[in-house]
Parts: structure tokens; C-alpha cells; sequence
């Protein structure tokens, strides 16, 4: 099962991870503050964002990603899949039921 | 190498992550508060939760798993299962040691 | 590609990040504070760390590692690599291009 890596704007962290709950696109988020680090414009910057951790299941996926780049502020937003090796059965059903 | 993905109460999580330490079952837990947003009962919510990241190895993973299972205040908890890649070799050595 | 998963004291993390995305060794860093329980000289303690998440590409993270071990004031970090199953494409290309 894939868990979406997203890094977002403070502010537009809770809307994106309701409406990817509310339209069945990930069965949870957990949303984690964060400090980044990056370069922008040939300047190495720092600036407060929050990563989104959406459990979905491989079928969900590519709509998940879909549906973030339409709602996400950047133009090229963070996301990325990491795939568990084993999840608690009893877990992997419900994220399969939370997304049907 | 494995790392565990626990999701709990912010209240259950320190001592959780001290079972699992105590009784060798995990080297070591980084605990990150976080926010989760998933559906209850048919509604949409949000709570505060706890992600533990717990550094275990192989051979102790599913004694982590049945030893979450006991103590964790949730029916279905999150627990997942993320493997690395690469672990540098002396702290792979130093979780090998810390979880005999 | 690979994402590097660092945990440092949280003074040093700040610097450690701005080094990796300065020279290039890393596009960006997500720096996310956490509680670390551990066992150290025979006692479960507990401390303040700061996770490093830095996303890089397969042909530096060697050099990100040694980079990692030299300004790191730990004697045995731990520095581990995650691997994405899939990175949006836009995304990918902007952490090539930001660390060649």
C-alpha cells in the first residue's frame, strides 16, 4: 500500500487533507509541521511548511495525485510515494473500506 | 532494516515508545506530533495524534507488531511497516546490539 | 530516488540542512522536531531531536552520507535512505537540476 509524501503551505494543509478524506482519495492524512530548507530564486531560504502523510491504496493513487496538483498552491508541489512492506491487516482493510 | 509507523493518542505515545525500548523490541522511537485527519462514524474529523518512528531490526519486527497490538488504546491501530534502503553500517550495528 | 533520513540535536540541524542544499547535496530539507526515547549508557532516556528528511538523487547520496558523518556531532548518526516508489515527474527534475 502507498503512503503520499506531500509537502504543503501551512495554511492550505488542512483543506487539502479534508478534501482528499472527504472524496475518498486517502482513507487518513497525518499532517506533520516542518521547517524547510530550499533554494529559490539562487538563494538558499528557509520557510515553514506542512508534510502530509496520505494512506490510500494503489488503485487511489494516481487520482490522489491528481487532485493535489489541481487544489496545491505551487506550481510544482512535492509528491512522492513511499510503499510500506507490510501494514497491520486489520489497518490495510480499513484504508481499502475508507476508499471505496 | 525496518522502521515501524505507529500512529497513537498523544497521551499513550511516551510510554509506548518506552515498552518498546525497555524490552528491546525497538533501538530507539522518534515521536512527532502531528494531526490526522480521517473519517468517524461517517463524519469527517480531525485529532491530535503521535507518529513513533521506531528503528527495530528483522528478526524483532513482528514481536514490535504483537507488543503495539496489547498496548495500543485502539482497536485497529496504524502500524506499518517501511523498510530502508541503506542504514549507515554503525548504526545499523548499534540497533543490532541495542534490540539482542 | 532517494530521500535521507537524518536525526540530529535540534541546535545542529539548522546548519546541517544549509550545508546539504548549499552545496548542493541535497534540494531541499524537511526539518520536523521530535522526542527520541533511547537506551544510553544502560538507562531509557529521552531527548529533543530534529528529523532531517532530505531529498536528493541517487548519484549524490553517497557524498550526502560523508557529508553528513563530517559535520554531524553524534559518533554514530543515524543517517538511513528511504526510496520512493514514484516522485511526480516536475518534481524530479527540479531535484536534479538543484543538486548538479
Amino acid at each position: 500500500m502507498p503512503t503520499a509524501y506531500i509537502t504543503a503551505p501551512t495554511d492550505a494543509a488542512p483543506a487539502l487533507a479534508r478534501t482528499l478524506v472527504e472524496e475518498r482519495l486517502a482513507a487518513c492524512v497525518n499532517r506533520v509541521p516542518c521547517e524547510s530548507t530550499y533554494r529559490w530564486e539562487g538563494e538558499v531560504v528557509e520557510s515553514e511548511e506542512v508534510i502530509l502523510l496520505a494512506k490510500t491504496t494503489d488503485g487511489r493513487f494516481s487520482e490522489l495525485v491528481e487532485r493535489v496538483e489541481a487544489e496545491h498552491p505551487y506550481e510544482t508541489p512535492c509528491i512522492e510515494r513511499f510503499d510500506e512492506e507490510a501494514v497491520l491487516p486489520a489497518f490495510a482493510e480499513w484504508i481499502e473500506e475508507s476508499t471505496r
